[in-house]
């Protein structure tokens, strides 16, 4: 693991955005840094040193995860404690990640530390942390790989298992099950099985509804492995479909290979959502593409950058994404289809290589 | 649904902390106070009136679910357009949830009002809605009821699957199968199976250890039923015991009986954390029981009041709270029983009946 390198370029972003010491709450973001996996720590960077605040129950899984990080068991708030530390370190401006830290945090942050010192120590930053775990480093693209992998090979499994009259439930949580046992630590969030007419929802929780004779079953899933979120969606049609159906998809498919094909460094976000939109929209079917093209994944299942309409976040080499238009016909059906994708330096690799062709069960 | 009486409740609590209106934002108090379920909405409340802004994506279901309360669908960021809103309908100090408002939405709020009412428009109040939320009402304690049956239903059931060879994954999974099959929207938490030497960890995350031929195996799981969670601990042995272990259960539910025949309105979080503290103390045991006793649980897993050495919050009638005192010697074995308890006028009731004498499988 590159902990030591992952910390200095967060010191290195806190002191270009003015800040010489950089307090860091966020679970995701102290995993990355040091490896800690606990809930209730305060990790502390400051001219070249990390301190790891955490509480007795966590003594022994902090000096085995965060070793290259000096632990403190503090007997008083984490928050406290680490507050505290930066005031006798001889810390100026310490920065903290506005976007994840609540206002009353903030104020437990003040009354921790001398009230003359108080005034200016805390600066706002905009998720110093969370912006350097856009790009993957090897460990973690190893990680997402494998992560991807058991997402593609249980979706195959799922291939032999889907029939009508099951209930969406019974195929997510059989999903799910079968993930468990193959390994995944959690579900990288809740499946979604949207079968029939509720294919036509985005996000349609798997219900009590029977998968039907003909129509559509879009599923929607991810696992963790080792921390890190699988994400893929995949839409599949039981009996005949009618040509209308099997022409959405289709259109579905082409803007979604069209959004893969423009994965490149130095291509904008926006340039993505637009490579797969405008196919949806000569297809006449733009308007039923309601959301966003897709987002970042690692440690957190929605990260940066976002590919939505407009936005100029350039791709850069290491960054894994999502790629999912849909189309969602209200009161008909909906598919989506959605991969994840490696930026590496030449364009792209697909992490989840599932067949997207045409599947009638 | 009382959303009327809860939305009165929640402007009241605003008033008497000095705000003539109040900006609610989290997920739970969005549920409480109208019903809408979505994600990315506020709801103001203000003079006896109260809006709710969401977008496009929950036209019909914000209508629906929130179907008291007006629904904006917002064009601008959801923040934005409720900011805007309670500069329009002339409130002087808006109330919001400290605890729950990041740094960065704070200051979006302020960005989103003019500069000449920004100064002293929003102030902060202490969850100021989860506060009421800790009280429950007919509604909410039919729903808890229900959830608390399930979860006790489960572990009936799981009685009849636990045997020595299993992995503690297996174990997990096959229950969050089941309680899927059986209408859970959602496990409250990762369940935790934690079986022989890995008992002694209070939260250990299912792995994939096999349960042993002799020793115990923690369960600690809850399920989600109309957004309510359930939450309760079993411990039981596999294989014949040892006198220690024995020794050391009677003296885990001993101290979890006294707590919870403790539980009525006006006794004190710390009377009920001492009363179970206590028996493991005459035991020789406290210094192994290493967490607080318990805590309140509702619409999310985690809630008011906190039921740990000292705390000075008293119980009142419709609280559900759960009683969970544990003794975990490391290297050897640990033990948790846990119930959700519900307050009533005269004292308690058991929501979570299922066995808690020794069981030797």
């Amino acid at each position: 693991m590159n902990f030591r390198a992952r910390k200095t370029a967060a010191s290195r972003a806190a002191k270009a955005a003015g800040a010489d010491g950089l307090l860091v709450t966020h679970r995701p973001d102290l995993r990355y840094l040091c490896g800690f996996t606990g809930s209730n720590a305060a990790l502390v960077l400051a001219g070249g040193k990390s301190v790891l605040f955490t509480d007795g129950r966590y003594t022994v899984q902090a000096k085995s995860e965060a070793a290259g990080t000096r632990v403190v068991i503090a007997k008083k708030p984490v928050m406290t404690a680490a507050c505290e530390w930066i005031v006798e370190a001889g810390i100026q401006r310490c920065g903290f990640d506005a976007a994840v830290t609540t206002v009353a945090t903030l104020e437990a942050m003040r009354k921790a530390v001398p009230a003359k010192v108080r005034r200016g120590l805390f600066l706002a930053l905009e998720s110093p942390v969370s912006r350097l775990r856009q790009v993957k480093d090897a460990d973690e693209i190893r990680k997402m790989r494998a992560a991807a992998k058991l997402g593609c090979s249980l979706f195959d499994d799922m291939l032999g298992y889907l029939q009508p009259g099951l209930t969406e439930i019974d195929v997510a949580s059989t999903l799910e099950h079968r993930a468990r046992l193959a390994g995944a630590e959690a579900m990288s969030f809740p499946t979604i099985v949207a079968s029939g007419e509720r294919s036509a929802l985005p996000h349609g929780h798997a219900s009590m509804a029977k998968l039907p004779r003909r129509g559509f079953v879009t599923m929607d899933f991810g696992v963790v492995l080792d921390g890190y979120m699988s994400d893929m969606t995949r839409t599949i049609h039981l009996g005949k479909a009618q040509p209308e159906e099997r022409d959405v998809y289709d259109a579905v498919l082409e803007a979604q290979e069209a959004g893969v094909a423009m994965v490149a460094p130095g291509v904008t976000a926006g340039e993505i959502d637009e490579a797969a939109r405008s196919v949806l929209r000569r297809a006449g079917l733009d308007r039923w593409f309601t959301h966003s093209t897709g987002h970042g994944v690692g440690l957190e299942i929605h990260e940066g950058p976002r590919l939505a309409a407009k936005q100029t976040q350039k791709l850069e080499e290491g960054m894994v994404i999502t790629v999912e238009p849909g189309v969602y016909m209200p009161g008909q059906f909906g598919i989506r289809i959605e991969d994840m994708v490696l930026v590496t330096s030449r364009g792209y690799e697909i992490l989840t290589p599932s067949i997207k062709a045409w599947i009638e069960l």
